[in-house]
């Protein structure tokens, strides 16, 4: 080694001593992991590994530990704050080969899974053993990811979202060791719950590399319902009113008209119109199903509601929920080149259309296109406000109309990120929600388990 | 001061200049703060304090933290694992009087509430509001003390933990310094998660001063069962089944035939039998009420059940009800001078028939009584191993007792510690259940948060 070595270097060199050929420097592979699905700026990291096991995994930390490198680690990249972005450089961990499904349980309803493992490879796997994992976020993300992030999806109002599903992880330190957090139970007062703290830490404080999952019983019954009105008020006053009276509802999904217009290009949808619409499903037996149809169908007719489609059929329950999970793509295909900047506002349900009407009215007087499609549920909505990548003013005021729905969503008691995290596009929010005392015992942490600030530094906080 | 003038005496002085009378040396008051319901050595805190404000209790925390003296947060006292044993002496802070219901939003189904409100007075605040809060452990505990030892009970089954129904907490830190946790949205993914890393954290991270719950529509219909036994496997093969085919039940408790003989004697079900006995809740709709209790009634029908009453009027459920809540009051009533050592054991479903039976052969085995109850839906029961207070042997018995069957339970993929916490009681077992590794992060946890120690020491750590 010559003067001029990096201390990247020594890590790289280390590791290929027992990885080889998967630590790479190759350029491709290096841009497609630097970034995620988000419009931050692309960073390279200097390297790539893929790591094949925990064991691996530990002594890539430790490596880098010991030679203060960054290690930010690395699933589907679908990650839409720059979670991904390894902002300082180091080592981009690509965890998405440890894909096994270790065992499942159908006596205790869970499985021990590898955090590269999709939700779709988990509910191939599962379907034929009369379970599912209900957290569906809409992209290919890997469950790792989705555990980091603190992810939810279209099925959270009913079945929670990864924080409730989540039993115990495996996680690499900062410095290499691993331990085991949680318990096969389904409940423990068992000391300080390590299993809630690395959910949503989003890679500052441990690289998860095992996770016990809660699984659920496929529902005896199922059914769908589309309905569409003629304005967005009665659209939002109905989801509030179902919530409010307890229907437990599997899932309650609203898109906007253009929303709604963008999924009929893309998903084929030419039954429906491009208005305010509300995608609704039902778990239970024959007679619960039915019997939360019909309480629902009451309160979108009085809501102005314009009729209630079923599907009760499976083939087209599919394309509905597959129409809404590529909300995201449709919109971004709506032009050429565009790419999105995500809102991932979360308010308390009796603000929900003071949140949704609001965020309307800042889109319209910004000039910007943007699609508005949520888990309205759970008061979680999410805009795609679109940018034109050859426009070189598009990304700042796609930047500033975001922060414009966030300020309103805090306003209303909200928070900045219902399931999407902070990673950089929303820390700037994080002291306003919290305030500076909390933000400091977070960072009192972080620094307790990684004093040396290797682990995704960039993200959570903003410095 | 004198030069024998102890650092709490700086304390006890200080507190006097703001809080008067309400800083008390009274030794019939601090021996009601020595322990618990618990069977620890009790401990006379120097003094206890009582505070009425957020302001006060962050004053009091900032003296205790300036002069190096311990502080221990004091509800209502009904730990039974020595939580609120003052082992180091120093002040027992008195949080009993802050009992304010803040807020209650029908709208958005919270509450905000002070730490000292206990469940029974919320519940009775809310009746007229349509809503309950479900988290019921069986004594008249507040809610900061249910939060403080991540507690649950019957409901748990169906609407989770207190870890599922906290939204936010206000803490008061090891420094006196306030902070705010959480959100008032039903998810989040905006940072580490202060609220779940506070519950369950037994005081020794922060103390608690208010509360955001959750709460839940009281149900369109609730209807009650009761089934016994000829033998323990079938009772507790039900539970197994009902379990594993999702039946939603909203509380499935099992009394063991010595729990009953003392329920029968203590609460008058004179209707009932000392037999192994399952206590059924159903919450729904008419219609799903039905259904669910036809389901449950099938399964206890083939495993042996003897009928299986109905309880539909909300006396007959009440009284059944406060019966299984004074199970452990019931215990000690069997015999005069009598204490409890309580285990809480919890174990994977598939497991609960091997660590109940168990449980019952040790007891047997050690010619000690010890009834048995529990949370059977979630794996979790409790033995009150009875100790007469006059035989100097039966308290080392009682523990040993205890000692086998959480090792049995450990040995079935379980947790020590259901819903009661660690307190003193299940320290020695927190190592075997997470590893060292994982409880050094946990200890780091500690240092960063309170690095002089003076929150509740001696407690979920042994050292």
């Amino acid at each position: 080694m010559t003067a001029q070595t990096r201390p990247v270097d020594h890590v790289i060199a280390a590791a290929r001593e027992f990885l080889g050929e998967r630590v790479t420097l190759n350029t491709a592979i290096r841009e497609q992991h630097a970034r995620g699905e988000d419009t931050t700026i692309p960073v390279l990291p200097d390297a790539v590994i893929f790591a094949e096991t925990t064991e691996e995994v530990s002594q890539v930390v430790a490596l880098c530990h010991r030679h203060g490198v960054p290690v930010i680690a690395f699933g589907a990249g679908t990650s839409l704050e720059g979670h991904v972005t390894p902002v300082r450089a180091g080592i981009s961990l690509d965890l998405s080969r440890m894909n096994a499904i270790i065992d499942v349980s159908q006596d205790d309803m869970d499985c021990l899974i590898e955090p590269g493992v999709t939700r779709h490879q988990l509910n191939d796997h599962l379907r034929d053993q009369g379970l599912f994992f209900p957290v569906d976020p809409g992209s290919h993300c890997t469950i790792g990811g989705m555990c980091a992030t603190r992810a939810s999806g279209t099925n959270a109002v009913r079945y929670g979202t990864i924080r409730e599903n989540v039993m115990g992880l495996e996680v690499v330190l900062a410095d290499g060791r691993v331990i085991n957090t949680g318990s096969r139970t389904r409940k423990a007062a068992n000391g300080y719950d390590l299993t809630r703290l690395m959910i949503g830490s989003e890679g500052t404080l441990g690289i998860i590399t095992k996770i016990r999952l809660r699984l659920h019983g496929i529902p005896e019954a199922t059914s769908a319902a589309v309905v569409q009105f003629p304005e967005m008020r009665g659209c939002v006053e109905s989801v509030i009113q179902v919530m409010q009276l307890g229907i437990p509802v599997a899932r309650i999904e609203l898109l906007d008209e253009v929303q709604m217009a963008a999924c009929i290009a893309y998903s084929k949808l030419e039954a429906l119109d491009p208005l305010p619409t509300l995608f609704l499903e039902f778990h239970g037996t024959e007679a619960g199903v039915r019997e939360q149809a019909e309480a629902v169908k009451e309160i979108v007719t009085e809501m102005g509601g314009l009729g209630f489609a079923w599907a009760a059929d499976q083939e087209t329950r599919n394309k509905l929920w597959t129409a809404r999970h590529n909300a995201y793509y449709a919109a971004i295909a709506t032009g050429p080149n565009l790419r999105g900047v995500t809102t991932d506002v979360c308010v308390p349900i009796s603000r929900l259309a003071d949140a949704i009407l609001g965020a309307k009215e800042d889109i319209l007087a910004s000039g910007l296109s943007a699609p508005l499609v949520g888990h309205v549920g759970d008061g979680n909505f999410h805009t795609v406000i679109l940018v034109d990548q050859g426009d070189p003013t598009a990304l700042d005021r796609a930047w500033a109309l975001d922060r414009q729905i966030v300020a309103r969503g805090l306003s209303l008691g909200g928070t900045c990120s219902g399931e999407h995290g902070v990673g950089m596009g929303k820390a700037e929010f994080l002291e306003q929600e919290h305030g500076m005392e909390a933000l400091a015992v977070m960072r009192g942490i972080k620094n307790a388990l990684d004093p040396k600030g290797i682990l995704n530094p960039g993200k959570i906080f903003r410095n």
